[in-house]
């Protein structure tokens, strides 16, 4: 699939859904749009993901360039930028689907809605839950694969690209597994999926729970997409409801060193490692048994020195194995994993 | 207010939300709406609630007899039965308002919604969780008012119960405490709160935090109705959500005596009471420590002297006093709490 992805003003940096999409979709990306760097190369701001280059919008694209529009940011809100509203209207003359995480539905958009009608394109809002979802029979424990959930100390630590490392890494290893994308970005690199954080609460399991069973048989190993935190004063529902209806085997603990409280909730401290996994694990046995078997550990602002030294207290602290994913590969992951 | 309650052909041991508001609420109920029983009266089925006659429909009361009529039963699935519609027509051309806590929503019916605007009334959907909920805060534990949820080892044990006996018993006793409901029977009996379980399941903890922070600062004591099971297949999400958004002082842990699994999920047996305690407690303490300082045992299938023992037996592994709040009162447990 052909795609452009939106990502004015905020690339690379803020544009976490963009760069996830660069890093881990098979899509081929034509362009990002970026109003900020055209002329420049996505490779030129980060060396290690799929290069393309960066153009002021739509317009600069001919029509049969390109397939699919992706909204590569969101601002906070969710709301549409009004700012992009052109590019979004190009897309749609030009014939292209457009593909957004946004809260504000695409489809619900009066001009959006008859562009995409008149030119047999389709508006994907991946944030609007399936109107099928109800609440989990209790049955993903059932399916033949592996169920491997990345849980986490706080959001943003890494639990998505933590999943996407380990799965694309097993399958290039000959393993035959999956990725169960639960939030917009994971959804937008795997094309399929159930935003589990904007579901109806008491759906939250039934959510995972339906993804799981959907592909629980046709793989030998699930990697499942965690969400915020268990501590986390405002998220910790959805982290819960995903632990009960994953029903995981084993839990990847994901952490950003030098974290030291819930970001955003700064008067919440976090607990110490070890009351984590004493913590996920106990809330999980009652309904799944699963341990904490691995760590990863996010250890950008640090240099290698330090990084080996974080990672070796993390990996004391946790009592398994852990890495930084990104910097030192998932090797020792894999082999405690699979 | 004076209201009518449907509850046909369910009334009473199918009909909880009608016998919550006979029990609990202020409302004057002028008659229950019960096919099978018209003639008899409330008192003959239970003894200790709120009177009321029983009636074939609200065609046998007079336009100026009653201001409103609960749908005070839910099937399965929460649709409406078709041959309640009668009913619910001949309330608006009463002028009565409607509030129901079905999944299938009133006010978005053609017929009821015309009939609604022709006559001046409110179709409440009290399951329709109100557009305005967002992401917790954080700040419930900043309130004055001592904060006090109960919590269960499963759905249906007891918890607004519980929450409605204790308040109402902490009130007459002269202190100052109000409840707050998150369920569609809470919510009818108090004429307010969020139906918690509807939510976006991101808003879980925000949907509660908010009925905290309206009402904490008023109150010395909130007495929140916990939902669901932090053990519970299906529900554990809600139950998370209540426990980080509600950042409670006190837990209540509520228990039916003898259930030995998770009810609909048999293959889930429930875990021991002390470990119940350990769960509950580490994991509300990283964002508000909270202790199990009571228990309220279920123990209407046993004689008295099974009660007691069973009673007995609970309040040993919580290590801390319990009874059978409907059989024995509310005494031992307020005498803690307050």
């Amino acid at each position: 699939m052909r795609v452009a992805i939106l990502a004015h003003e905020q690339f690379p940096d803020r544009a976490k859904t963009a760069l996830g999409v660069l890093r881990y979709a098979d899509h081929d990306v034509v362009a990002v749009l970026d109003r900020d760097n055209p002329g420049e190369q996505v490779s030129s701001f980060v060396p290690d993901v799929q290069d393309a280059p960066i153009v002021t919008g739509m317009d600069d694209l001919e029509p049969d360039e390109v397939e699919t529009l992706l909204i590569g940011i969101a601002p906070i809100g969710g709301g549409l930028e009004e700012s992009w509203r052109a590019d979004v209207r190009t897309a749609l003359e030009y014939g292209c689907d457009v593909v957004s995480g946004l809260h504000y539905f695409l489809s619900e958009d009066e001009e959006f809605a008859r562009l995409a009608a008149e030119n047999g394109c389709e508006l994907r809002d991946v944030r609007r839950p399936p109107d099928d979802l109800t609440v989990s029979d209790g049955v993903a424990g059932d399916v033949d694969a592996e169920v491997i959930l990345t849980v986490g100390t706080d959001c943003s630590v890494g639990k998505m690209t933590t999943t996407m490392e380990l799965a694309r890494d097993a399958r290039e290893a000959g393993y035959d597994a999956a990725v169960i994308p639960t939030g917009q970005t994971g959804i937008m690199i795997e094309g399929w999926g159930n935003p589990v954080d904007r579901v109806v609460s008491d759906f939250t399991a039934g959510a995972v729970e339906e993804m799981i069973v959907e592909r629980g048989d046709e793989y030998d190993y699930l990697f499942v997409e965690g969400q915020g935190s268990i501590v986390h004063p405002a998220y910790s529902a959805v982290t819960c409801g995903i632990l009960h209806g994953a029903m995981p085997d084993r839990l990847v603990l994901c952490h950003d060193a030098g974290r030291e409280a819930i970001h955003g909730y700064e008067s919440f401290p976090l607990p110490s490692i070890p009351s984590y996994v004493d913590l996920y694990e106990s809330l999980a046995a009652p309904v799944s048994e699963a341990s904490v078997v691995a760590g990863a550990l996010n250890t950008a602002g640090l240099d290698d020195d330090a990084a080996r030294d974080a990672l070796e207290e993390y990996a004391a602290e946790l009592d398994a194995p852990a890495t930084d994913v990104i910097r030192f590969g998932t090797d020792d992951l894999l082999e405690v994993l699979l």
